[in-house]
């Protein structure tokens, strides 16, 4: 089955908000094994809307529209799928007293039982967020579901009640996995995977270039979840002979929480010391809940006197090295550890542009220190492209990447 | 003129990413006076993508493609593009030259030079943040763009190179401001200039609200920009009247640049200490190239034990107030200077969620601390909603602001 997602409303084309429900809704439908080719917006037009209907339904089986199903003038999708399929509409008694139970008695403001006019013979998908029902009309072979555009509306109704009805409709199921790289290109990625991109059908293997990660997704459908994850695990296993060690997790599991947890399974500490990422690799590691056992603190020591006074780096090192060098972030990442008490010390010293290059360290060099108690302090050396802030996101993945790769 | 915006890439429609490029070519787009009708999203499959390309024509002026112009088999969109306008592809040297130099003597990846092949007669956006360059295809009376997929190539692309040639074809100079409040929901912006907004039609008035800012647009039209300029001042300096001191700045003026450029004219030097914000402060302010003469160093004192060897707060104070309390902020910013040798200390310290919130100390709540030499250290409470890393977003923006409103 295919389907076409429409979303509708004028603020979309005018920029003021991004499309969110595509993505969710797309993410679904694959799920559900539903293929979706395309995405439309378009504004609160009735002639556009009703043409946008007409197309969606050349080409796809199931059409899913978001937005327009409220109560205001601008809000058309009802009264144009209405007409589409010839239907009338009339109040839907369940909805209107769901509507009127929100307002507790209050007064009703202005038109709001329009939010629960529908077209008759309509199956109704109730809003447990909201005002305005989800709407399904099928007819002659095709399928309209019509869900309001908050996404705080829409995606509970979408997970709650539309799910399982699309699900009886396709009985197959998708499965998939996203393998995350990091240190390799997408091109890279591409020619170690294409013999089994180009002759994998089910499941199919997809690379995704991220702004310093690759993402590698195996897709596969079978007549259960089960089969179809089974499918994808030989496949994940031949690309993990490949590219293992540069696959760093899978899925929702965010680099920074794998090396957490990767520090905690050996009973490390962390300590940070940052110059060029400012405070970027502390940042990543704080979004995780639940950091604080693992991580003592961090330091953006991005003047030499920070260096100096809170990380005891020799001035002497820093006179004749610079403080963007192998020496210097050696002795960032020891102090770190050994100052603060941590096991492990992390550090970064770089030059993030777009002034401070020079021909011998040019903008985008950047150092990475890593110290592990009882051992000698490593360092990887980069050159990276783009912007000041692009070096510097860079700079901070790549370095909870060396630290991963290290405590393996 | 009219407008259609068509991404493509089969990631969007299994809704690996959200297609904020949309969003962002509207908005541009709007101000150029440029009307968008639909929004459209493709996979790479050559003939829907064809087919997509006509009906965009028979609709619009003007095609925007993002997507698709890299180097690998999925990427389709020049060689559709080239069989729609019935133009033969070549290798752009100059896009060559630049890749090559981007890899600066490394050997190319597989097929790098395929991001340099361009149909013939096409005019070449540079692309200074990736591989692929833009291209423009103008005949026929239609005016095809391609842009990159990645953000941060498309989006510098478009402001650097494209946008000064589409305000030609418009032949009418827009102009806009952007007044960004830091303080104001934008329900309460909206209340205190809905006279305003819903009076002016030259220049129209928009308010949009960001994760913690919200920012008004004054966008106006007229034959030339100084004139559109003109018209904008005084409703401007209107909605100054209004709501300053919230408005922090205009335009592209990042809240950290203003706050750096208020520091040096004091003479001031700065510290961060740091506990739920993790270094999201520091980050934001090393974010501006030349912020080493106002920041001394940022302290991401996570633990009591780093508040404690770092910042020589008093065990004590922890011990009676809590980590989390007016107290520890300030004492924070005061010994962040102090043992810096900063002039100004700025502190966080809050519960940023999920867990750790208590009946007396719920999540969401952040004390943020800061001392300015001589003076007593200040204070400021906030009960702030959202998951974990919208709380410390919007504590990093609002001590942030703290400074700036103290600096006046």
């Amino acid at each position: 089955m295919t389907a076409e997602i429409l979303a509708v409303g004028t603020e979309i084309l005018l920029g003021n908000i991004v499309n969110q429900n595509a993505a969710f809704l797309s993410c679904e439908l694959a799920q559900l094994g539903v293929a979706v080719y395309t995405h439309t917006a378009v504004g609160d037009n009735h002639e556009r809307l009703a043409a946008a209907f007409e197309r969606a339904f050349e080409r796809a089986d199931i059409v899913i529209t978001t937005g327009g199903l409220g109560p205001t003038s601008d809000d058309i999708t009802k009264a144009v799928a209405a007409a589409y399929f010839g239907l009338e509409t009339e109040i839907h008694e369940e909805s209107l007293q769901r509507i009127k139970n929100r307002f507790q008695g209050q007064a009703l403001p202005e038109n709001t039982e329009r939010n629960a006019l529908v077209p008759k013979t309509a199956k109704i998908f109730t809003n447990d967020n909201g005002c305005a029902p989800g709407i399904c009309i099928e007819k002659n072979g095709k399928i309209l579901l019509m869900f309001p555009g908050p996404p705080h509306e829409m995606q509970p109704m979408f997970l709650n009640h539309a799910a399982s009805f699309l699900r009886e409709k396709t009985g197959r199921a998708f499965a998939s996995r996203t393998l995350k790289i990091i240190g390799l290109g997408e091109t890279a990625v591409e020619s170690q995977l294409m013999d089994l991109i180009e002759t994998q059908t089910n499941p199919t293997i997809a690379p995704y270039a991220k702004v310093v990660e690759v993402h590698v997704r195996i897709t596969a459908s079978a007549p259960d979840e089960s089969a179809a994850f089974g499918l994808i695990a030989p496949v994940a296993d031949e690309i993990y002979k490949r590219l293992s060690p540069r696959i760093y997790g899978e899925n929702e599991a965010s680099l920074a929480e794998i090396v957490l947890a990767g520090l905690r399974e050996q009973n490390y500490t962390l300590a940070v010391a940052e110059s060029c990422t400012g405070g970027l690799v502390a940042a990543e590691l704080v979004a995780v809940s639940g950091c604080s056992d693992v991580l003592r603190e961090g330091l953006v020591t991005y003047s030499n006197e920070s260096k100096i006074a809170r990380l005891n780096v020799c001035e002497d090192l820093l006179r004749q090295h610079g403080a963007v060098s192998e020496q210097v972030a050696a002795a960032m990442a020891k102090n770190a550890a050994i100052t603060s008490g941590a096991s492990v010390g992390l550090s970064t010293t770089g030059i993030a542009g777009p002034e401070g290059g020079t021909p011998d360290k040019p903008v985008g060099l950047v150092y990475i220190g890593l110290y592990v108690r009882g051992q000698e302090p490593k360092v990887e050396k980069y050159n990276f492209t783009g912007g000041r802030n692009v070096v510097r996101k860079r700079a901070a993945v790549i370095a909870l990447d060396f630290l991963r790769r290290s405590l393996k």
